[in-house]
């Protein structure tokens, strides 16, 4: 029996690098034009581009004189040179008044260049000589206290790059250049499907002999609105291959990934395979991760547009499904949203509190609590939810290694 | 003159660190209950704990035979131990039959494990001997193979803390407990309020001389979302001390954080502080930090209810508002929501690729690019904002340090 249960699941084991590396379906969301107010984290389709010159006009960057820079040259505390103040601009407004040689005019900071300058003497290195003329101590030279009309974009460049999640600043330019909207890919749909005969909803107040609640469900649409996607959560389905294909043909006509919360025993994990083997092709079955191992991964047909949509079959209880989904479904959410790269993940260095045993070729992801700069390991059956709750973040003990001694340092991937 | 703004300005000037520590608003928000599927991110007001034990049922983490321990003591290759199989458990349901001295029941992973039994032996441990019977040819301790009614949480146990945001574990360990409503504070309203009478919304084609569009709302906006609270942008004033000082009054009596874009040059600064003055008491005015030095912090009566609400000045360029409101501004809103500390940020280690100049006793931030391991400061007036768009991160230099040499491994703090 151990043969064949062996026999019956992984045939086809990848490593988690390989799988990165080599599952990385075409699917991407359409693309929708929406406004700067709900665009943070999402991705742009294309680069956007400045539609003209920013700032627009040459800028004060300091409050002071805008100057013909070669009239301060060699200026000094001992030497000053004397400028006739011709004028002040005005915040917001064109300036009236022009630089003529020999002649400043008062500036804030933010206000336009008046003609005839070509640099802005901060106050701090002037003084009111008499009413109408000050000194200049120090010498500008041309460009110092302002900046081009096209120093923080030439019309036509590359504002915010394609395949990168907006970020804060990303709007402000955006906004800054008067682009209000932006073209994004959609919200990756994720439908999450739950099997299992003893899986009840969370809903449900009194549990009978061996039921369960769904926690994985829960836990899933937290991590994929993370990922930027849209979770939709389509029921329980109980242990029958059957009634899975039909769910799961219903789902595939309108998501981008299906992430299945296989069951947990062999005989529950055998049955989704079945299913979606039905639906498509499975490209790994068994993951070298631990935990984690009964993960599956498949491209299945879209009934509709005779695209394909990728699946996940995760593993049965909540914390391996969770370990994997952060490892293979969140980039895989980035990935069919347009994004590049996955955002970086926090992480810190800290000191093992003791060994870690690992086999090699396997991937080892164990959970930790941190505190003073020390890594304690949580141990526990990979059944319990509670372990990752405890956890401030997770070690990879990678493929190559045998383990690792306690007092290495190590990265802690931290939960946020 | 100079000695003049000097005064005007500065008169209380704060280091980051004793702000961090030292202004600290006792305002927070108030309590709501919500549903786990809008929780996530959200800070619990209270610990949350388990209303029984979890999972309520000794379960197998294995699939295989459920049976006495002690029967297998000794057992192996050799000489295996021989069990009876007196039936079977599903998944889902009550047992039906016990495991008695001698006897075996096979068993799913998940399942009920049946009265009588303290063990599960996996089936790989297994074997059919003729039907009916099983050898079992490795021992079982008690305990293994299965988990206890209570080894997830026991009864009245803390399943999650207060204070921390509500991560997608925790999501998932509140549904497998049938916690499906949570008491979190309520998003912290952060009002916007940008000045500057060169200042004009984001959605103007056409600018008119010295007019720049309002680039800091739009990505302070963001800044708050990401820190889980509720931007509300009250739009721009000009620099007129009155019309501001109303503005604030207006805004102050609904919001939990107000946040005001200063006016670039120190006249609108003034006109700030002037405001603000007459609102409340102002706690520092001028921070140790480049960029980002006119920065100015409250604590405003609210009007309604006798409560104080903090406040932000910050300057009135959008790359050292962003900068410093970064460093201040969302712990802040953290803080108001209940959080007790900043969720961690993302980081890289990387070498500066050339020697960064900073005075003592001022934090310098210096915007980096990253590239195979490299961190490439970007340098440029503070006024760009595209600066911070093209940067991967940053750089912190810490306020004793008079600079960082080229070479030098520093900790980039990523932008994501």
């Amino acid at each position: 029996m151990a043969d064949a249960a062996t026999r019956r699941e992984f045939f086809a084991v990848k490593t988690v690098a390989e799988t990165l590396a080599g599952f990385r379906p075409a699917r991407r969301t359409p693309v929708e034009s929406i406004g700067l107010d709900t665009a943070a984290g999402r991705v742009p389709a294309e680069p956007v581009r400045a539609p003209h010159d920013l700032p627009g006009f040459a800028r004060s960057t300091v409050d002071g004189y805008a100057v013909q820079a070669a009239d301060t040259f060699g200026a000094s505390e001992g030497l000053p040179t004397y400028l006739e103040v011709a004028g002040a601009v005005a915040m917001g407004a064109a300036p009236v008044v022009a630089v003529a040689p020999g002649g400043a005019v008062e500036i804030p900071t933010g206000a336009v260049l008046p003609p005839g300058a070509d640099a802005v003497v901060m106050v701090e290195h002037t003084q009111e000589a008499m009413p109408g003329t000050i000194e200049v101590v120090r010498p500008a030279a041309p460009g110092d206290g302002m900046v081009r009309a096209d120093e923080d974009a030439a019309a036509g460049a590359e504002l915010v790059p394609a395949g990168r999640p907006l970020r804060p600043q990303d709007l402000g330019l955006l906004a800054a250049a008067g682009v209000t909207e932006v073209s994004v890919h959609v919200r990756p749909r994720v439908a999450i499907v739950s099997t299992g005969d003893e899986v009840v909803p969370p809903e449900t107040a009194v549990l009978a002999p061996g039921q369960v609640r769904d926690a994985t469900a829960s836990a899933l649409a937290g991590l994929v609105r993370d990922a930027g996607g849209e979770p939709v959560t389509a029921g329980i389905v109980p242990d029958d291959r059957e009634a899975l294909e039909t769910t799961l043909r219903s789902v595939l006509a309108d998501a981008d990934l299906v992430v299945v919360s296989a069951g947990s025993s062999v005989g529950a994990r055998d049955e989704t395979a079945g299913a979606v083997a039905a639906l498509g092709e499975i490209w790994c079955h068994g993951l070298a991760v631990k935990p984690g191992k009964p993960t599956l991964l498949a491209e299945c047909s879209a009934t509709s547009e005779g695209s394909t949509v990728p699946l996940i079959g995760l593993p049965g209880n909540p914390l391996s499904a969770l370990v994997v989904f952060r490892l293979v479904g969140v980039p895989l959410v980035w990935r069919l949203a347009g994004a590049e790269r996955v955002p970086p993940e926090p992480v810190v260095r800290a000191r093992l509190s003791r060994d870690l045993a690992s086999a090699t070729g396997r991937l080892d992801i164990v959970q930790v609590a941190v505190c003073d700069g020390v890594a304690e390991p949580l141990f526990g059956p990979s059944a319990l939810l509670s372990v990752l709750a405890r956890a401030d973040g997770y070690v990879v003990v990678p493929e190559p290694a045998t383990g690792l001694d306690g007092g290495t340092e190590v990265e802690v991937i931290l939960y946020r």
